[in-house]
């Protein structure tokens, strides 16, 4: 947290002191915003005419309109994020049942190829045996 | 796209006729936005003492510092979500994967089951071959 202090900033061709805890940087990033506000409407015919009050309210509505077009884009994005979480989630889910399946299968390739030992070992005795007789006859 | 028409607001007491393409109820709300900065404020004692030119651009001021932290956090949001982005990739690549070596192993699996059948039918034939030996003997 930064510490209170003052900070000068110039609106409007006018110099102002803020006093607060945002940082300088901060502050003249705002001031510069709020000058780009002042000078795009400097440049419409219309604005010339219009008292300082009525001049002040556009930029106070314009920036508004700034800030409510962000908040609906966060609204947007949080969605997007959301569905994005939900994606992980089912993804994650996917992930195990299928690791899962893997791992049983790698244990009944194991079974199986026991099993296949055992079974041409036997196939390997019988031959013997079978092989052993016919020479005895 | 909304009709070019216009929206009459009231901000600080005021009456004003804003001439845009945005919806009555958007116009409403950005005026009562407005209006609740404006009446926060009026409840502060040293606001009492400002002129309405420094009064206006406190609130110019006020408003911005909330779009640009909105636009911070669109930021945030935003590298949350490419992070995201990249875990689903990360974790589609990794299903491929685990799937891939299950079809392999399913593919093991019959082809041992096949060779276990065929070994075991040749154990039946040569237990029978051997039998018969022995009853001929």
């Amino acid at each position: 947290m930064n510490q209170y202090h003052d900070t000068e900033v110039i609106i409007n061709n006018k110099r102002y002191t803020l006093a607060g805890y945002e940082s300088e940087e901060y502050l003249q990033k705002i001031a510069s915003y709020i000058n780009g506000k002042h000078n795009e409407f400097k440049n419409r015919d219309a604005y010339k005419f219009l008292d300082s009050e009525l001049r002040n309210i556009l930029i106070q509505i314009n920036i508004a309109d700034d800030y409510h077009k962000a908040k609906d884009k966060i609204k947007e994005i949080e969605v997007d994020s959301e569905s994005k979480s939900k994606e992980i989630f089912d993804l994650k889910h996917e992930l195990i049942s299928v690791q899962t399946k893997l791992s049983t299968a790698n244990k009944e390739i194991d079974e199986l190829q026991k099993e296949l030992n055992e079974t041409q070992k036997r196939v390997v005795r019988l031959e013997t045996e079978l092989n052993d007789t016919d020479k005895i006859r």
